[in-house]
């Protein structure tokens, strides 16, 4: 890798893969790269179940709305990793909410699946984050267990097909000198 | 840049900077990677302020408790990007949320997160993520509208000490096989 621009600007949801297995040397530098994230007072409220099995995968879909276009990405990438987070610990001190946000584990969780999605990036897999899909009927999927919940499912795998970036807005659209 | 996995594993969170600024081609880079972070069916709900006047910065470090090892880097720190996101489109639907964790505005404000402060160690540039503040006086300093929240600040600068890594999970600790 060159710079890191071009793997945040060149990364795309990718929702059509190869079948071809991800070496597992690869998925554990991407694991190591959700290790390396930063998280609320260092809380690393993680946990990432890693599936291959094709009846889970099948279960995990059925989680899924019709007309989700990751839909058929949950079957047939050779991985679906579901990161879930443990609840209370992130925006916490002393088990009281610190801030206005309650439970932080969904922003810790986004630092997370950036760090996951650009390190497999740069490692010539595809992923896709898929965030619309009944969170609790995966937990009972994944025999996730109180205290914890699932956020989102992240396909990986070979890509079978690139996609084109969608429109951003304009830095000048959405920063601000010292005030709004 | 040789390897993402080191610059994931070499980012500290700095809380002390040097009296130097940035320059802005730095500053836009660093922009540039948060506009090309992914986001809930791409609707980039971010907004930031980039901070660079004293006296807002003064302002905004008494938003923050005594305590937060952050305080002085509020204040020291030649900029400090605070992190606003728009309510009610990430994680909505036609107007309607659509999973049981609401707005997804945090979820996305993290990834946009990871990758500005990837980007600013990249550059030879030091961040620390400060969510420990109380986000509705922030909110009237910085003059945010209605529809907005401000999430995190994060200040941004040659780090003029750096700091040793947190300990970490071990992958074994925090992954999982299939199931939980």
């Amino acid at each position: 890798m060159d710079n890191l621009l071009d793997v945040i600007k060149s990364r795309r949801s990718i929702r059509s893969y190869q079948d071809k297995d991800v070496p597992d040397d690869m998925l554990n530098l991407v694991l190591e790269a959700v290790q390396w994230s930063p998280s609320w007072a260092n809380t690393q409220c993680w946990e990432v179940v890693v599936v291959k099995e094709a009846a889970v995968k099948q279960k995990l879909q059925e989680t899924m709305g019709k007309g989700n276009p990751a839909t058929k990405a949950i079957v047939t990438a050779p991985i679906v990793l579901t990161l879930c987070g443990k609840l209370k610990g992130s925006g916490y001190y002393n088990g009281q909410v610190t801030t206005k946000f309650g439970d932080w584990f969904l922003f810790d969780l986004g630092i997370a699946t950036q760090s996951l999605c650009l390190m497999a990036h740069s490692l010539g897999l595809g992923t896709v984050i898929v965030g619309l899909f009944d969170q609790d009927k995966a937990k009972d999927v994944l025999q996730v267990p109180e205290g914890y919940e699932v956020a989102v499912m992240i396909p990986l795998g070979y890509a079978a097909k690139e996609g084109s970036p969608p429109k951003r807005r304009e830095i000048g659209e959405f920063s601000h000198k010292d005030k709004f």
